[in-house]
């Protein structure tokens, strides 16, 4: 089965060389509007071939989107003219806007998912062959995907070893905010309190590894950052708001001294390890 | 050589493994108040022998205090009858309260060091052999050590492969709190904020590496931490503040959706990692 994948970033290339990892099911495409990103996809042999237009990755059975999520809907309008037994799958992290801005006549096509993976790299150079294995793939409002498109869908996941959770795209949206947005929102914001320091160089001189954990993923990609912060602003504030609170809290207990609360506080966190 | 070690969890039991893997220069000694981290240091082969109490202790050529920052303070209070040859070290995270609370009499035994290292666990059961090879190790106020003791603890340092820096306990504690109290501070409050969340579990279930990252260090040990941001209060508060500013301006950017300006943000964050 021909499979297309669009954007051979760290997502669409390791989903090629998990793909290609596995058996002779899948023969899969690549495309990508960098050409650069192109040869190197086929260099670094994350995709079996490589195509050169929009138009000519019409022809898979299956098109998976990994490319930034305002792309995706960009490119979902101008795959219209698709086949109805074509399945076109989108990675994107964030899901309500992406599910409703699929034009309707084309809405059963969509299988819209969010493998809760990833790493703070990005570009072809970033694919690794296990980024799937094992991880959750969020499959967001299922029922009004197509039954041939969510089988393909549900079997192409199952076959990178990839673990299905079902989910109205709204509550997505929410929980993915506090897990995930919010926590990137954070790290940008560790990591320009320090470069704005004076002696910003003799206090990263120092890092360790807590440091290195809270600032690994202010690397991510700005491009595609921007475009979930605009998607899920609503639940980014939300999400960002309940964490000031406990910040704001924490720097009370600090300022007055309340070193039993923050005591209290902490061990509180600490239980966080008993449901994660 | 006899060295004791005082406190046995993560870096005490750490640097038992690394002195004991080295050669046979040192004859390890280790000393926990509790009696259940004794034996269970003794089990795990993190020293050579034990002692059961802390005047047996005094005997040792080498003291070296891996235990809470309060707790530092009171044991060097309770070796003040040690003899003058003898050179104690503490690997307490905050430096001004340790350096200027050790009694004048006594001021030339004490090196008073960091390492930049550690993870998330603790206790006996945390320790490993590696923990300090090629980590950065900060000496503080070395001015204010007796020669014997200077030599005794960088010869020390650099048998573990640490990296020995120099500096100021005041500019110590200045960076310390940007590049690991406040990121630990920002830990927790992750980890609460997503704890008090309704459906914290569904939440949870979804986390991929950058959550896990992100709310690592929250799982550390309230004990300590409790110390830590008592004894370098001022300059966490510092840190948290600008931090917070940080926070507030990328709030503000998303709620009036100045995507420019945000994305602009997101690099300057990006660039941390050129100096990292």
């Amino acid at each position: 089965m021909n499979i297309g994948i669009i954007g051979l970033g760290l997502m669409g290339g390791s989903l090629g060389l998990a793909l290609k990892k596995i058996n002779t099911k899948y023969h899969v495409i690549g495309y990508d509007h960098n050409q650069k990103h192109r040869q190197e996809a086929l260099e670094l042999n994350l995709v079996d071939e490589i195509y050169d237009t929009l138009d000519k990755m019409k022809k898979c059975a299956i098109i998976v989107l990994t490319i930034p999520v305002d792309a995706i809907i960009t490119t979902i309008y101008k795959l219209q003219d698709i086949s109805k037994d074509c399945t076109i799958i989108d990675f994107g992290s964030s899901k309500s806007k992406i599910s409703s801005s699929i034009p309707t006549e084309m809405r059963e096509l969509v299988v819209t998912a969010h493998p809760m993976t990833g790493t703070e790299k990005f570009g072809p150079n970033a694919a690794i062959d296990n980024l799937y294995k094992d991880k959750v793939m969020v499959v967001c409002d299922i029922e009004k995907s197509g039954e041939l498109q969510r089988n393909r869908a549900i079997t192409l996941f199952k076959d990178i070893d990839a673990k299905v959770i079902f989910m109205e795209a709204n509550e997505h949206d929410r929980h993915a905010s506090f897990i995930s947005h919010m926590p990137h929102a954070v790290s940008f914001a560790i990591a320009n309190s320090v470069i704005k320091q004076e002696d910003a160089e003799n206090i990263v001189a120092l890092a360790g590894g807590g440091f290195k954990s809270m600032s690994r993923i202010a690397k991510s990609s700005p491009n595609m950052w921007e475009d979930i912060f605009r998607q899920n602003r609503d639940n980014l504030l939300e999400s960002i708001d309940s964490f000031n609170r406990e910040m704001m809290l924490c720097r009370k207990m600090i300022e007055s001294e309340d070193w039993r609360a923050l005591h209290k506080w902490m061990l509180e966190a600490n239980s966080l390890h008993d449901i994660l």
